[in-house]
């Protein structure tokens, strides 16, 4: 009998991050998918990844709403906890065999208790990374409920190994967002923006753009709006056309929001175009044909080492990740965010570095769920 | 301006576990105690230990409805996500300037999300330990939401460290729980056990007695009945007065209490009566008294190195935990633990051992929290 | 294409009163059933109906953990709305045609607040009646929340239709229990009690027996133990055997456990068994070969119409209620309830009388939900 | 010793509608004011209504976040389940001795359930009316909850008794939205729109203006893009300054704000500006100066009516309401609400009709909550 692979989505980030793990356990003849989307994955204003996801072809077992409203530090623990009531009768009701949780967003570790208190074998992808924000403490706190961990980097399944996991359930497979680098044709079509609306005017995916992408760090909550307007002042000195992407749902995504809205109302830039989401693809395609990328998503350095993608990367949020050597980190001043830019952008391409995988981490996934014994009874492995 | 420290008491474990801190807190000239009394604490089933708390002079600042009743896996998940929920709206109408949650249950992982998503800094006591069941992710992933730990022994300390978390938010204060132990008179008095009611015959406090308390394990849930059918074989062996305590509201325990009404009605045991609960003092005289403790309670082998008691620790529940000498570990098999309860009556009382503790956990807890630099950016220490 | 029929059942009493609906939707070539069991039907302490449900071959879409312990007002309120929180995640993902909602219980309104809420056409039966507690309440409101009306009785449907309804939407079907009052067969079998087990002494179905079934009555809650306790002593005056049925898990159950379990305790009772749950067909046996049914459950005036059986009800909660003659009513006091049973005892089965149906309800509304126009537009009817 | 009169303010409409009565309670000598502020009075989308209270001089007593993002007839129910839960817990820490809920919108409801099920007397504001959407269901429905009816018209309170309620329980009152429109002074300020923000071009609160205000109708859900597309449209062909108002938080909220969106992409209007909220005096400035309010808000005929503000009101929303000579009901189709403004443009204002108030409801609420003697013991009065 085949064994029900139960993985959660939850956001534009997760879903790149797992999407050809859905294809590699669809396609696994003793694995069978069951799909569940929730959190601001469901949401308008994080771009409907559902139609993405639905239009590839998952059709989701269950959605989940759970989205509390406030995009505060409190509404941003409530949101789990209610995504915690909810999974839990959808697992009650679905039964799976295993749940796989991606990275450590804050609804994620909804994911890994559900299952790990429910005694159904918690696999984690993205574990042993390390990164500032409340994701830093999230994702160790799931490594320490997970059953079976599928790292990206062999510092990263070390550094999970000495948090006293045992050793054999550790998988090193490489990132699944990397498969998609992999696989892509990243030649950029000549509608590629207009098909994604957004707000803004238009722009020519043949003539250089940048890419920005800054989210809110939980963790300095309050000083979102100063830390955007410093980007956006920055950002402000480069004629070049630039990508924008709304912030995630974290808490002071709001202040990110307003920030933008008060840039756009005070400059009206001529330059500067606002998205809501891309499909994975198209995303590593945007990222892969830009000048530099801007900001504090992982993005810019998990794709971006295997792209090669010139990249500034801006405050805590990433501090302390594995970087190639396309990364530039600064703070949050708009001057040295100006330079580093400048910097990136007449540097040009990085060579390719696999640090984050090969682009085979699906095939290796799958496999493991298929064939792993798991072993629901931890302990502290010294 | 006092510091707001926010205590949350779940269960009548918690309460002995902490209750001469929330004493030192609320005696100390710099401190302000938030005391939230919640989950099995407030049922009837449990003993109603918001009843024995309120007498002893705390009152709670808020009270918080949060178990779904089912007493299985899936609704131990969902009353963790309803505690969530409930405690971020205590929080944001508290405003605790740090929170402490105590040990390793189910429902404190409520706790340890919401204040750590709240960038309320986290104390957490009793980190670093080992042991089975889920208290053994549960207390780990505490430990990696946590910003300040307060562990019992020194090698809970090294593996709280080993996790990577900062030595320097790590503060060896000995357990709480000892702090009764070393303060608290022995005797016992005449009406001891009457006040206490419960159901089955009168017991005498000077005859000699033992004390059986197992819980539910909930990663072996479905085997709770056959694992308390076989403890109550042995225990039927002998002839001396028994305390039972029912279980704690831990997945499982439906099957554990249904065990013991079965045996109830089947035997109708003349020397066996069954308590919910005992103030924090009167359960060390309890057991500091009795003849052998017998199941799976910690217990057993925290408060019962201290006092000496002989200890028949049943079963996984415990297993990996550090203990004294007067700790025999054994399977769920009835001759195995009608062996072992036989050695340990004919052996008697063990010499007073302090691995947990040296009776002066609760001034050390409440100076660090009134003093510390709390900092709530957290960082793989490697 | 059939209509997709989602009935709620969400306690014994509920499904006594649902099940002939339940196959007559079942059965019915234009109708499918969802049957949703939640709340107290799944829960040990009242009986496992889920069980009962399964064993009478239906296999539930859903189940929803939705009780929060502590069985007073306040818990009572938060189940309420924990129930309508999981069961929009029900209806998102089964999308019923109609949903069908039981009566007056406190969890029912959770069913007609979520599907009005969310246009999905709502049937309610037993509508339009009038008693005392918190039921009277939640009765009207979920009639101004429904669209689709099925009374036990003409004076229901009267005042429904008083209510402002369209009387288009009313329907007089019988109350569905009275379909099993009619196709029971009532004769008793000799293991009747042994397979229910319960505890207290075994009883003799072919001797005399009383059935007491007292509830909270939760507009009066804190009076409880009292109420319990003056039946109790009233019942105490009688050699008959007794058969009582644990309470339902309404606020202030836990009074009336406490005092069923103190009069236990003190008296020992040698002709009074106490139950949590029987079967529908064999609940109707019960009442049907009883010499009196007495307490304040609607069932001895509803099934006790059609039966016969005399009955004395205690105290408010039935208060108003559409009798038959078999119906004494009495306040709380020890005394008028031992006079009502004497008389009753004396008196003997009285004549069937029609008065909540002929026993055809269950055809009459799946009929009507296979074949109705819904409506979901409503509007005051004056 | 005062009555504790706890009043749960949800969204910009309620505040208007109920703040005399808080100034009311207030002040009074008999009554102690708490205030609850939750659902989209808590959030930046909907105006920050949460600032504008405090700003007023009320500080909450607790603050409550309750909407499930997803503007969906899922997260509708799925917002009213979690509010239930929140508010159960405020009202088990605040123990108040009357609840005070407005009119008629799905959170109010809320209120309703967890008042009424906790043996809190409720009152009720707006009961009796007759419109369209959800709000025509809940507001029945809490009706049949409440224990003391503050209707505003003689026909509201006529209905309120024929649904069964006691006569001795309804007293009219009048709105308090009215008495508001008595007291404030109608001059307008000259920067009166610059201190609100909101989008669009600047406007001259002295030259000619309509204001648009047009919510979705759950009932219809699905309709919402298309029904604000005909208004549009119908708006479009004016020349005059537009004041537009963002929907309200109801389900399909998203399709209005799209639809508003997608016009101000395609067109760029340079005559029509688009607010969040006005404080609840600023709104009767608002539409007493306006030359039409056109859109579904029951402000147009409620407050309308006193003002004598040329209404054009669009669909079924407001179905049914009482309504003075000023208002126009027309359909959804452009002509029709196009042909509707001109000829109200051309009418100028209409005499002031006392019609849903004297502009005392204030104080004669207040003196009822401080003497009336509360029963929760409902019964249908016929």
């Amino acid at each position: 009998m085949s064994r029900k692979v139960c993985i959660v989505v939850n956001s534009r980030a997760n879903y790149g991050r797992i999407k050809t793990v859905l294809t590699a356990v669809k396609n696994h003849p003793d694995l069978e998918l069951q799909l569940i989307v929730g959190a601001s994955a469901l949401l308008h204003r994080f771009g409907n990844v559902i139609d993405v996801i639905r239009s590839d072809g998952f059709e989701p077992s269950a959605v989940i709403y759970s989205i509390v409203e406030g995009e505060n530090l409190t509404t941003m623990a409530k949101s789990t906890g209610l995504a915690i009531q909810e999974l839990t009768s959808q697992f009650e009701n679905l039964k799976p065999d295993v749940a796989l949780t991606v990275a450590d967003r804050f609804e994620t570790m909804a994911t890994a208790i559900t299952a790990s208190y429910m005694n159904i074998p918690l696999a984690h992808t993205q574990g042993g990374e390390v990164t500032g924000s409340i994701d830093e403490s999230v994702r160790h706190a799931i490594t320490k409920l997970a059953h079976i961990h599928f790292p990206a980097t062999e510092k990263a399944a070390e550094n999970i190994i000495r948090m006293g996991e045992n050793p054999q359930s550790v998988h090193i497979t490489g990132c699944p967002a990397i498969d998609i680098c992999k696989n892509v044709d990243k030649n950029i079509p000549e509608d590629f923006f207009r098909k994604y609306k957004g707000v803004g005017p238009g722009l020519d995916p043949f003539k250089p753009y940048m890419v920005v992408l800054q989210h809110p760090v939980t963790t300095e909550f309050g000083e979102g709006f100063m830390q955007i307007s410093e980007t956006l002042e920055a950002i402000r000195q480069f004629n070049i056309q630039v990508v924008w992407l709304w912030p995630n749902v974290d808490a002071g995504s709001d202040d990110i929001s307003k920030g933008l809205r008060v840039f756009r109302e005070k400059y009206r830039p001529d330059n500067i175009h606002f998205f809501r989401n891309f499909s994975p693809e198209d995303y590593v395609k945007l990222i892969g044909n830009c000048r530099c990328i801007v900001g504090n998503s992982s993005s810019g350095i998990r794709e971006g080492a295997w792209l090669g993608t010139p990249n500034v990367t801006v405050g805590s949020r990433q501090f302390g990740r594995e970087c190639s050597q396309n990364v530039m980190h600064v703070g949050y001043k708009r001057d040295e965010i100006e330079e580093a830019i400048k910097y990136q952008l007449n540097h040009g391409v990085y060579p390719s570095d696999h640090l984050y995988g090969d682009g085979h981490a699906d095939e290796r996934i799958a496999e493991i769920l298929a064939t792993a014994e798991f072993n629901i009874h931890k302990k502290l492995c010294y």
